[in-house]
């Protein structure tokens, strides 16, 4: 299988390791462990070194950090947001008592007045960004998302939706989660039969298949995943779905009129630099009535991703705060006519992600290896953390050109689509 | 009665006009208003001069601007935002086929291709700004809200609310729209039996007694109209109301802890400078799990407002847009929760106010004089033009605190308050 991700996740180089250093605790690196946490806010864990003995013990907390060797902790004293991921990927860092609350209690510490998580951030994104440009944004879409569908097909639902659901209730299944985000983006759109539908970022085009399927709409979805597209499209074909068409190609080249402009999970990879081109796209495109809704993971205030993620995971990617996103819409002159966060359906997405992720890891294993599985692990773990916490948000916007009065007088229809709902 | 506005409208100097002047139509008169309509956009209408001949001849349109002088048409050249405001209240324009389609069709115009709104809307605003410190808002708000409660009696609902209602229905009545509007409000905010509220700029006091009679909220109102909150006082002493306090004082002087922060109107007048200051007022106010809202006019493109709704109706206003007013919640951590666009309602509103204000002209002409009645007329259809046309924006945005999981996972309890919404 491809596993271009294994490799960058865990560099060799970054993780060999000498037994002899390892060998013997010292006061100074007891002194550099309690150094560390003071300096992350103290947050209400336990940590070891790699002779196990606890050197902050929290009487009162079930989370654990175990340090496995010096290398990682000057690492961690370095750069602890990248090296951290790195580490823990490795194998050189073992997190008792579960990761995703540890993380949680780890981040909220964070959040403490002094700490200057920003600063954090900063300094770890030391490194070269990727630029979304044409061949730029390519490259860094091919890194997360061309690493194997059957990969994702192990944890996702069966519609290989990768943005977060909506649970109508906090109970429902993931895919019933998944059936319910698409249709309140259906009905926020107030998506009608015949209507000609531009999604830009289509993953595996679960939404464009829907979208034709059940409200009988004409897609046009682009994305530039080459692995994506051939899934949609021997998908759409198998299933015998007429009205969709896939085409490998980035949004900045999109043409044509459409009366509904989506985007759902792609504008986190597109980048502040060219929002306003994307909201120029939108405005070449758009029918005077229309409507649009972007989709999107964002922050309360504007700070990069944390370093492991931007570099391990997500290259190239940025979360924008509201006031961010608002360059795609104010200069082209759209209204904002509705903002949902979403923050907490993510976090019980995620959660669903993982316990699906954690009951396929011998095949996650196989395909990649046991490094990979760990690096997921902690993605996937981390994302829940950030949603919970509030270090992540998700928003949904819905736009229209400005004085389009084809627009409801209420939300009625967002919650019981059989209810009449005046026009103006 | 109180007439201060009287005099600011329609300053005698401004309109003092020879009548010989005006006796006969020049080619250049004619030239001078053509160029004038050229420069707005050529909008759909009928233009005459004061000899009453058509020079511009839409043959389709109901709508026809008389200017009734030579020194109402150069003042309309030299700066259109402001003085067909202040010519239109002295009775030197007049308009035929209906003030507010009228106006709809200018404000369209002016949106084309090629026609530079916010060119004519700096123009406008040569004058000096009224600035928003602590004594510069007393005198602003003074301005607006201290000309007469027994005139805004007159054509406001029975609780005198003058901001947006919430029309569930087209149809309702504005009473019912009001009820609605804070109905609306309290079920976002969550609000609850003993909750403590405070209430940024309470007019006169509507949504403060509504919230405690209503939810059992306990309620300090907050305004620097000195007449609005003797209103508010009185009346709640009148009806009885316990749980609700009016102090006449500045949000800036807000003190104190509340589980509520609410704020319909207000921001209008706060200026973008002092957003930051707002933030840090409800930071320091709101409790942990707290929810809060903010309801304002806004826009979708940063514009001054017009040159003569700032002079002579709100001085020291300004309507943010989306991306300004996060700069209340941005810097001071707050989450975006909802963000909703009510413009439709705002001119449904407006339109209820006009019919109301129509039926009391000769009262209002009583108290002031026939100056002021085209003066608040022209006010009053100039809104429901802006909202209607989608120049002007209503936003009511709901925040919290960041990771405050005390929040719904939907937004069925806005629609159905009796329908169980599960919490995180």
């Amino acid at each position: 299988m491809k596993s271009s991700i294994l490799y960058e996740v865990c560099p060799t180089t970054v993780f060999s390791d000498d037994a002899k250093t390892a060998s013997k605790v010292l006061d100074i690196d007891r002194w550099l462990l309690r150094t560390l946490l003071l300096g992350i806010g103290s947050p209400k864990i336990g940590a070891a070194l790699w002779d196990g003995e606890n050197i902050v013990s929290e009487s009162d907390t079930p989370y654990r950090m175990v340090i496995r060797n010096r290398a990682s902790l000057l690492r961690l004293i370095v750069n602890p947001l990248l090296y951290f991921g790195d580490d823990y990927s490795a194998g050189n860092i073992e997190i008792e008592g579960g990761l995703v609350p540890f993380l949680e209690t780890v981040y909220r510490a964070l959040e403490r007045p002094g700490v200057v998580r920003s600063r954090y951030k900063r300094v770890s994104n030391w490194y070269r960004r990727e630029l979304n440009s044409l061949t730029g944004s390519r490259k860094n879409i091919h890194h997360h998302y061309d690493i194997g569908n059957d990969f994702y097909r192990l944890w996702l639902d069966e519609e290989m939706l990768y943005t977060c659901a909506y649970f109508t209730e906090p109970g429902i299944s993931l895919e019933a989660a998944q059936d319910a985000k698409m249709d309140l983006i259906c009905r926020k759109l107030q998506l009608k039969g015949g209507e000609r539908v531009v999604e830009a970022g289509c993953g595996w085009g679960g939404l464009a298949r829907y979208m034709a399927k059940r409200y009988g709409a004409r897609v046009r979805a682009f994305n530039i995943s080459g692995e994506q597209v051939a899934y949609a499209r021997q998908r759409a074909k198998s299933e015998g779905i007429v009205g969709v068409e896939y085409l490998e190609d980035d949004y900045r080249n999109i043409s044509g009129e459409c009366d509904v402009f989506v985007s759902v999970g792609m504008l986190e990879h597109v980048g502040t630099n060219n929002y306003r081109t994307l909201g120029e796209v939108i405005n070449r495109t758009l029918s005077k009535s229309g409507l649009g809704l972007i989709h999107s993971i964002g922050q309360d205030v504007a700070e990069p991703m944390s370093a492991w993620a931007e570099k391990r995971i997500f290259p190239g990617s940025y979360l924008p705060t509201v006031r961010e996103m608002m360059e795609i819409f104010e200069p082209s002159g759209f209204s904002v006519l509705d903002l949902e966060n979403l923050r907490p359906h993510y976090a019980r997405t995620l959660e669903h992600w993982l316990a699906r992720f954690e009951a396929n890891t011998a095949e996650v294993a196989q395909m990649f290896d046991e490094n990979f599985v760990r690096a997921w692990r902690l993605y996937l773990s981390s994302s829940i953390a950030n949603f919970s916490t509030g270090s992540l948000q998700l928003y949904q916007v819905l736009f229209s050109r400005r004085g389009n009065n084809q627009i409801p007088w209420t939300r009625n229809h967002l919650i019981d689509p059989g209810k009449d709902n005046g026009k103006l």
